[in-house]
């Protein structure tokens, strides 16, 4: 492609009010255009890059049987009904009627005309299981569109449904699914993590996120630095092993600790280190107080507390209700001569503590030389406190680490979810009717164009991985107006072509510093410069992931380029 | 791919009130599915053609450099003020709003946007000219959405828009465009016309439409039955030379015609053929009266009159502008003897009349032995009327043919029919500010498809061409319990993929006349039935197109089909 017919609209200067690294450089290398908020036009080269991730989507869909299709983006309001009750108010749906006044909603999630498609064509167990997906434009009324193609209300979208007669069924096509997925984002050079998520609707048998890492992420995972697991930070387990410190055993000692509300402040005026004081909580779990202690440095993960007590909902006491049970503030509460009958649970952190410090449940006054079991019984250990970075993974080898990213992919065992509600039904081998069961798996293919970018660029543009470049090597004649090099330049266009390769010849009649910051910029994996040294046959190649710059004949450019290309 | 999973759910009966033959056959065969109103998925084997198509079209899209990007279906209503005013009310689009209340519209044409973009990237001649062309889902709130695909709310469009700074650049492209547009209808293998149209706006520079044969078209087209023309009916020339008899003229005579008003009754009372009768009509043209005189048989063409009288608006006169020229009924009207002044213009037929008949301009009285020239004076001679089946084609060596299709493509040379409201110039090599010359290029991929439909079919389904069709080969074994047939149907199925032919594998357990008549109502091109024979090796070859049957050796199969395949 010649450059001057190319379409690529560089920008010398960032976009003003545009924060996000891959936001700025996709439009500044001429790849997106905003026409409003949360809305773009992918121009030539965006476009290329969008098709070759589409492709990659395609060729892991076809190989486990997923056949295409394509669904409409009116659809009847009354459809997504059903929708709405399951999954919210559709305050985040773009709304409009026609002529004639009938409501119609711009498809954001598929699954009910899906479902009530399949439920009209498939009747019988013989015709399961079935697995369908579509590579299509959505949209959703985002309230706060934001980073270019990462939070936006026009998106492209590949999505998955699998319909069984089986949990099992559903389960060998989600385990095939999951691989597909994986090797989805190996092949887009992504990094990225699954993550076992909790899935929000009864129904549904199991959720898994990939997340892939940016700064700039909406989603906070922890993972183990072995790489044994990935989760959000909510549910990151910690290991239960704490070394406990073999010092002899004191007898408690009370100190006044005048105006000393904070853990900390409590700490710096004893001269103790945090990790040797117990923070202690009084939670209202359904209608029973709960003593709840962790260490000093450590925070009650309350989804932990809620899943270790078993209990239906659990929160802070009121202030109330604590000085009922004890007639102090709640910076003095301690564990030590609690009223009787009161339930105490305590982080695993809590059973290492020798000699800590406990509030003495008296205002002003700390405990000193607390130690777990023989000044109070606790009824129950267990995780209860949120990860934290440099903590042991549950493996007992890897330490947790965090990082920020964005759900790129999410696969859904729905279960009957939507076919039970929705009367989506078979009849199975005895005769019976029953519910199908569901699955449902997608991606965000416009926001993995922006992740890519957001992965794969320096300071002075893009460097887009060999095989999602939109070209694969940008030809760079410094002089047209010189004969050799425009000569050698037509010549090895051609050349070049014929060996298949995809190249942007930059024909334009600009300086040599601004191709060479528009090469930079664009990020095709090699640059070929033809100068001064054509007339002895010599091109400068430039490659853009590490900067190298080196002189090739022109005899050897070809199997050269060749064996770049092929490499990995 | 095995079509127990491939989703091709067909039908046995004819959906109800589906009348067209398109709609029914791509329902049936399970390539299509109705969602509201004009609105319709397409199914695994529907998305597969659709993708052929398009394929097709951005080969040849390619090859002339135009480059390929998509722009956003949300459009902020702002925008589309200007092309309302072009282009009509907006009644014709869907409006919608967000959360915030914005109001956008879903993108129905893209020339604004297309417009607002270029003329924010492009500033100067060197810039262009510049091709860019998308492949995208438009909507349009079309009042009676009918045939399917062929005239609906939610369909694929491919639209290109060029930009140059001269007619001559602008002319270059366009043809360039016309061109690739004949290249991809004949290689979707599509009974075709272009019509060249006149343009409806202003400062457009030349419209041209492609229309595909089909008997429930919209568009009525004559055409020369030598291809040296087809255009609308209303625009179509006839042939100025018609043969004049020899007769000896005789003396104008006056006959009593009581009661007679028609010219056919007229023609039957005098018992003299029809083409030998004059019709004589008055017309308003602006502010002056005309006489207007066809033979009985034709029709006057108001757009024809109009453009040969240099007429702004033509109309038949009032009666009472009648009555005051002249005292008789409309029906007895004829030119011989009008008031001295009166403007006479005649189609060409007329001057060939020799002893005609015409109205006496006195009720129930009518003349014999009319001879133009020699009875009344004519001021003008011109092509007046309708063309008719039948009639010389203006080259003078076809006939006149007429046919109804569909529009599947619209070439239209904008000018600044755009670029000047909204402002779009560029910088010329002179330094002076110039508003782009734009071209418009379109075609309804999703109408293409149904046209597709319509052209290849007979009464047991479709009949794909062989570089349309979904897949190459139905795969048909009659009993897949039969280990012999089994064993034969499984690895010739994977044989012809190796040779990279498409593979339909019918694996159902139906009965055979349930697979024969799916394989007809599909219509890929070639079946290959595996029977009882599969023990001797021999295959039974159905060609869809012919109906003809066939049986072929095993080993002679992948050789037969190659050379099938390759031929055009």
């Amino acid at each position: 492609m010649k450059q001057s017919r190319a379409f690529i609209p560089t920008l010398r200067e960032n976009p003003t009010d545009v924060e996000t690294t891959s936001h700025q450089l996709l439009l500044r290398a001429g790849f997106l255009r905003r026409h409003t908020s949360g809305v773009y036009s992918y121009l030539p080269f965006g476009l290329k890059v969008l098709r070759k991730i589409e492709a990659i989507i395609r060729e892991e869909m076809d190989a486990i049987d997923a056949v295409e299709m394509v669904t409409p983006i009116l659809q009847e309001s009354e459809l997504s009904q059903e929708r709405m009750e399951i999954d919210g108010d559709g305050s985040d749906l773009f709304h409009l009627q026609d002529e004639r006044n009938r409501t119609y909603i711009l498809g954001a999630l598929h699954t009910e005309l899906m479902t009530s498609l399949i439920k009209e064509e498939v009747k019988s167990y013989k015709q399961l299981p079935l697995t369908l997906y579509q590579i299509i434009t959505k949209f959703q009324d985002e309230p706060r569109p934001r980073f270019g193609l990462l939070v936006n209300r026009e998106f492209v979208k590949s999505e998955a449904y699998s319909f069984h007669i089986s949990d099992e069924s559903l389960h060998e096509t989600y385990e095939q699914m999951k691989e597909a997925y994986s090797n989805i984002f190996t092949k887009l050079n992504l990094d990225c993590y699954i993550v076992d998520s909790d899935a929000s609707m009864p129904d549904n048998l199991g959720v898994h996120q990939f997340i892939a890492k940016a700064n700039n992420g909406d989603e906070e995972i922890a993972y183990s630095s072995t790489g044994s697991f990935a989760t959000s930070v909510e549910q990151a387990i910690v290991s239960n092993h704490y070394e406990k410190s073999d010092e002899i055993l004191h007898e408690v000692e009370k100190v006044k600790t005048p105006n000393k509300r904070s853990i900390q402040e409590v700490a710096d005026f004893l001269d103790v280190s945090i990790e040797k004081c117990m923070k202690t909580l009084i939670y209202k779990a359904d209608d029973e107080i709960v003593v709840v202690i962790c260490r000093g440095d450590h925070k009650i993960n309350e989804i932990k507390l809620k899943n270790a007590i078993a209990a239906q909902s659990v929160e802070l006491a009121e202030e109330e209700a604590v000085k009922t049970l004890l007639s102090c503030e709640p910076g003095s509460i301690g564990p030590v001569q609690l009223p009787v009958g009161v339930k105490i649970v305590a982080d695993f952190a809590v059973a290492a503590i020798v000699n800590g410090v406990a509030g003495a449940n008296e205002d002003d006054y700390h405990l000193l030389n607390v130690n777990p079991e023989k000044d109070f019984a606790v009824n129950q250990y267990a995780d209860l406190r949120y990860a934290e970075e440099g903590d042991i993974a549950p493996d007992g080898i890897g330490t947790i680490k965090f990082t920020k990213g964005f759900e790129v992919g999410r696969l859904d065992a729905l279960g009957t979810t939507y076919s039970k509600p929705m009367n989506a039904t078979f009849i199975d081998e005895a005769g019976t009717e029953k519910s199908m069961i569901m699955g449902r798996y997608g991606m965000n293919v416009s926001r993995i164009m922006a992740v890519i970018a957001e992965q794969y660029n320096d300071e002075f543009g893009l460097k887009w991985p060999k095989n999602l470049s939109p070209y694969d090597i940008h030809l760079v004649p410094i002089n047209l107006n010189d004969a050799i090099q425009k000569e050698l330049a037509d010549n090895l266009y051609k050349l070049l072509q014929t060996y298949r390769f995809e190249v942007l010849y930059d024909d334009r009649p600009e300086r040599a510093g601004v191709k060479f910051a528009d090469a930079d910029l664009i990020g095709l994996p090699i640059r070929i410069t033809i100068g001064k040294k054509a007339k002895d046959g010599i091109l400068e190649v430039k490659f853009r992931e590490t900067g190298e710059i080196t002189e090739w004949q022109v005899e050897e450019v070809t199997e050269k380029l060749q064996a770049y290309f092929t490499l990995n």
